[in-house]
């Protein structure tokens, strides 16, 4: 789940996303909440088992403070 | 579908990746090819008309000749 080297590109926007929650202090379920997506959700998304869509993409990248671009920089 | 001004992401992103083709000067033909997509789905993501999943904008923005987040970098 961690390993970062060749991992997929949902794995590593997995990460990027649960490292910029961390960074923000919030919990998955306040996150969640102003993400508006449910937390199970968030959390598979964290784990790198969705394959989010790009209106969910744009709800993340909001309720974590970062344009699309800057979050997906951050899964490279 | 051309709006600029508040359309949706999901506009905003079709038109990245059609501006992106014509650089490249591929017809969506060539381009669908390349990216391994079907031909109709590339013409509807476009037209903003798909809520594309992470795993296609990666194969998109790869046929691209752009990282993902240059992509969505085009598409602000």
């Amino acid at each position: 789940m961690k390993k970062r080297a060749k991992s997929s590109i949902r794995e590593r926007f997995g990460f990027a996303v649960k490292s910029r929650r961390e960074e923000l202090g919030l919990t998955q379920e306040e996150f969640a909440e102003r993400a508006g997506i449910h937390r199970t959700y968030i959390s598979d998304v964290e784990r790198g088992g969705r394959n989010i869509g790009l209106l969910n993409i744009e709800r993340v990248a909001d309720a974590l403070d970062l344009s699309i671009a800057e979050l997906l920089q951050r899964a490279k």
